[in-house]
């Protein structure tokens, strides 16, 4: 078990971090688990509806414990100036990955148990010249140096309804696919998966599914050939690895009921393919896991809403899911 | 309202074709639709579990509608020879071809109000000449010559707890996918899927939704730019020949629940983002109804299933639905 508070980043302070954060501390504040915010406390203050929230500065992270109960405990990292609710500013952008980068050093240093990231926009980010596809990217550059025992990710795992999918390739244009595909991707996506769910989600046997890329998984190669050129190599190598690895399943014939109980977690080859079943079982409360790293991660699997940012309106379901599984995957790492 | 009974055919009699007609006659006997099989006798007689049922041989779809009452009504047009379940024969595809040309014929002679198409295999009917991607294309060519006011297909719908999704493109490889879609195949499909919703369905004023291609819509181009080149002009101009069309949103926050409550028909650009959702909301009897002929046509969504056939356990969930909704279809057609 890893000790310690969870870290819970702040996100773009322009967008529904802050108010869903408040919302968070709220709805968990007397069962916990326990957290802290690294990012700007007077954003926090000036958040929706946290009027009678008391934001209390801690100046280490071993203080956040005693005075979650009574407060939401921020590790005050300032910004420059001011934000402005649904206005994405490039002048936040160093701010926002200061906190990324001082969560994740707590991490590695074992201060705390895990991280928690509110979204980030990439627009303002890139301007400001940050170069990763996403936190995802970032965080396993972050953690590169650090030594870790087993398949290493970072893999991005979706979560909801007891669904766990995770995907070998996420923001890439959807004509583009075929062409990230690879053996070595998916038996690498395979293996971390495995891993995970044995020492994350505490899976003793688990049973890795894989998705076909095709209609009916190309129906022995007459709809395309990645099932027989990589798909299944893939998952031949897998369980010569030792994995309990099945397919590839035509993708439409994995996500009913019946289906679901056949497997404890599944690979699949795209964003939409994983993420149509996952936003259809949970759409409020579904989890975002990064596996293979020597830290522990989760996100919601929502953005920054600039849209509606400000107006009180914002669901915190996702971000309070992403606390509670943050806290159980720390309890079994060793 | 179309008058008569429906023809429905029997697809490859070596499939569980005849076992789920028999099954959909005891399901249906007493409270109809009324239908008559289009194929061969002796195939249905020895599919499992048919010891109770009596065929019952018509020499003509009149008398359809009295004889279903007491027995499954078939207008015989047999096979050379006999059918062995689970083992695909090219020497039946003359009879499975003949079966369905018979069918159209009917339905175009307003002799029968429908038609629904049990599973046929492509391998065995492509060694016997056939050229067809499937059922819905061979009956486009089918009805080709045949006057039909609005907007033309065969464009392929998926129904199931009561999504509606049409497809722009079906059986392509994924990486093909993007090269195959349109700003006419969209429109098209979008007309088609309208008119359908408002002729066949019965929604007054329906809501057309457009599902994106790449993730998150291609997030302003950023992933992607077939949104941008592609979808976005095809809805504008679905918009300027007066259909209430919206989007294009992305694939992953169409589908669940609340999401489905804001169109009545969705527009999907490849068929693993309509089959997903479809399986997901029933996996057992889902509907394929081909719109944009001038025939009425249905038929399960499922496949010939080889390894099951014969042994009594194919479920005829989807074939009833399916003959239930060629009924309603034909009901509401003029």
């Amino acid at each position: 078990m890893t000790a310690g508070p969870l870290a819970l980043t702040l996100g773009d302070p322009a967008g529904i971090g802050p108010e869903i954060v408040v919302k968070a501390w709220r709805a968990l504040r007397n069962q916990g688990p326990p957290f802290f915010v690294v990012g700007d406390a007077r954003a926090l203050a000036s958040a929706p509806a946290s009027g009678s929230t008391p934001i209390r500065a801690i100046s280490a992270p071993a203080e956040a414990e005693i005075a979650f109960r009574d407060g939401l405990p921020v590790l005050d990292l300032p910004l420059r100036s001011p934000v402005v609710a649904g206005q994405p500013n490039p002048s936040a952008a160093q701010a926002i990955i200061q906190w990324i980068e001082t969560a994740v050093g707590l991490a590695l240093s074992r201060t705390v148990s895990g991280v928690v990231t509110a979204p980030i926009s990439k627009a303002p980010l890139y301007e400001a010249g940050f170069k990763f596809p996403g936190h995802t990217e970032f965080l396993g550059e972050l953690t590169a140096a650090t030594r870790y025992d087993g398949a290493r990710g970072p893999v991005m795992m979706l979560t909801a309804g007891g669904l766990r999918a995770t995907l070998v390739t996420v923001h890439e244009p959807l004509a583009r696919v075929a062409d990230k595909l690879s053996i070595e991707a998916i038996v690498n996506a395979g293996l971390v998966t495995a891993q995970a769910l044995r020492r994350d989600f505490g899976v003793g046997s688990p049973r890795v599914a894989v998705a076909g890329l095709n209609p009916h998984a190309g129906e022995s190669g007459t709809i395309g050939r990645e099932e027989i050129d990589i798909v299944d190599p893939a998952v031949r190598a897998l369980k010569d690895l030792g994995v309990d690895a099945r397919g590839p399943y035509p993708a439409d014939t994995l996500f009913h009921a019946e289906a679901r109980q056949t497997y404890d977690g599944v690979v699949c080859l795209y964003h939409d393919q994983a993420l149509i079943p996952v936003k259809m079982l949970d759409f409020w409360g579904g989890v975002n896991v990064t596996l293979g790293l020597p830290i522990v991660r989760t996100s919601p699997d929502h953005g920054t809403a600039f849209d509606i940012a400000g107006r009180g309106i914002a669901r915190a379901d996702s971000l309070i899911a992403a606390i509670r599984m943050a806290a159980d995957i720390a309890r079994r790492r060793p």
